[in-house]
């Protein structure tokens, strides 16, 4: 059984999943071992995963061929479903039983394509699936967060070369989400506002880091961006909870989301990055101070020791360079 | 001139280093960039970098041969000293002129060796010499923290072969120092105890997670691992501040921080590893509840897309493996 473990200095839990690894040197991510042979993600290998638990198809019947989405639980979880939720001690330490889930959202039949590439339907069934998978999640109530996630490209740590996308469901809320709470509530005591509908303001009216908007989403580069070509995406007016996204407003999503990232592709040669989706953890209702958004962090792989020891960043293009050059891309 | 900016929502400060890339594709380390033919770092080559800072050579001139470990400028600083530190507001977000300083401490005059390899009188040096140009940087009232790090291995971030530290000054704690602070200061409100000071008694007392000791000081792999093998040093008793070690303790922390390398790298095929030391930050003095340490963690390229996307972390080998493992290697 997995389990989570608790930073007595700074409550950072994280996962140790003593299942994975057989040995030291088997240290890397199981459900992402090269393949061999075989794509277990293409139509017809759906034997070789384990049973669906959605699929978006025209009739087609279940864990078969003729699918254009597909989700399927990890076959090497970091988490799982079954069992108690046990927290308990070790001396001054705190641990817990490793409940959750894990998920991988095969986001197209097509075994060579990668999202740039997709039709902007293509990408709203993959929105819409992130936003079922989280709703029916969001039911059990050991559950307090979903954390959506996409890697694309091997420097970004994508191994598994047919694309995909990943999703844990987490007994506890992480930190990086902590921390964004914490400190839009501070604003929001201060302020009355949210601090994100206040940046979706701010880079409206001064269009220097805007790269893209339509009628319900902006895309910008955040003002203190960690990393080069750093694109956040938030909905225009006061969301709290992805999941809550409108049928209407999928669309819109998939356009901007699409657009982004077909820009990215075409301003940095060997694209690879991040995608994380930022949500109110369950059970917390619509905040008044959180904004849900997307983060996109492009990887180039030069700066990745810097961030990593040190907790800092040095980011060598300033976002108002990076929008305005985003922004110039012809598509 | 570099810029210092806030995240308005987690106060993460982030160099905003405009002067480093000219084009967007040129977004990497300028001052890590691959050495054209001569490398810079390597003896009678002293004309190709800025004249050092600190160098400790037995009765040579400066900036000549006969040194056996320099300090000098960054070529593309990311902070510069000149100047004045000024603090402004951009709308609602908060930035701050880019006042710092940036060093590479290059650790051997021997091109080839890794610092498993040094002797211990050669660890020895290096460790007095982050001591030195931290108490040398304390001096300048601006600077709140001095960042001591080093990349071993492109994995981890080096592109220059040649054996180097680096050391990056700030008028700004930076975050994850913040939160450490923050963490054990609540520790000590509830307990009246430093949580480091805890950690290093239950772990001594266990021995799960102990890697080596000496007198003075441990070395642990931490309850919380995020990393596979990642291992702290800590002193063994109560010691606030990196800089105040005494020169009757640098034998002690060199040789442990010499155990733990040469295991690490008899363990792990292809090594690479990022060391960041933790300390109090300028001007705090000897704080009750915060206790300096080094943190290494091991980079297995596999995962480290999963958390740069999601600040989150997954290890699949628990630390009384990795602990165990490391106590068993024959040096």
């Amino acid at each position: 059984m997995p389990e989570l473990r608790k930073d007595p200095i700074t409550e950072r839990w994280v996962i140790i999943a003593t299942e994975r690894a057989r040995r030291p040197m088997d240290a890397g991510f199981e459900s992402e071992r090269k393949p061999q042979g075989l794509c277990p993600f293409c139509p017809g290998h759906e034997n070789l995963t384990p049973p669906e638990i959605l699929a978006f198809r025209d009739g087609a019947p279940a864990n078969q061929p003729g699918w254009k989405l597909r989700v399927i639980p990890n076959k090497f979880p970091a988490l799982r479903v079954e069992g108690d939720l046990v927290s308990e001690g070790v001396g001054l330490y705190d641990k817990m039983t490793g409940i959750g889930a894990h998920e991988v959202i095969i986001e197209t039949p097509e075994h060579n394509l990668r999202l740039s590439q997709y039709t902007e339907h293509g990408i709203e069934l993959l929105l819409r699936a992130y936003r079922e998978r989280m709703r029916d999640l969001k039911r059990d109530i050991r559950l307090k967060y979903t954390l959506v996630f996409k890697n694309e490209g091997s420097a970004a740590g994508a191994t598994q070369p047919h694309s995909h996308s990943q999703l844990i469901a987490l007994p506890i809320v992480p930190k990086n989400v902590m921390e964004e709470l914490h400190g839009s509530s501070t604003y929001y005591d201060y302020k009355h506002r949210c601090v994100y509908c206040d940046i979706v303001r701010q880079e409206l009216k001064d269009g220097e880091r805007l790269v893209i908007e339509n009628p319900d989403y902006v895309a910008i580069a955040p003002f203190a961006s960690r990393h080069p070509f750093e694109v956040w995406i938030l909905p225009r007016r006061h969301e709290a909870c992805f999941e809550e996204t409108r049928d209407d407003q999928c669309g819109f999503l998939a356009k901007i989301f699409s657009q982004t990232i077909r820009r990215l592709e075409k301003a940095l040669d060997h694209l690879s990055y991040n995608m994380t989706l930022h949500t109110t953890p369950f059970g917390e209702g619509p905040l008044p101070y959180y904004h849900w958004h997307m983060e996109i962090t492009t990887r180039l792989t030069k700066v990745a020791g810097f961030e990593r020891g040190t907790g800092f960043y040095i980011n060598p293009t300033p976002p108002e360079e990076a929008a305005a050059f985003l922004r110039g891309i012809k598509l």
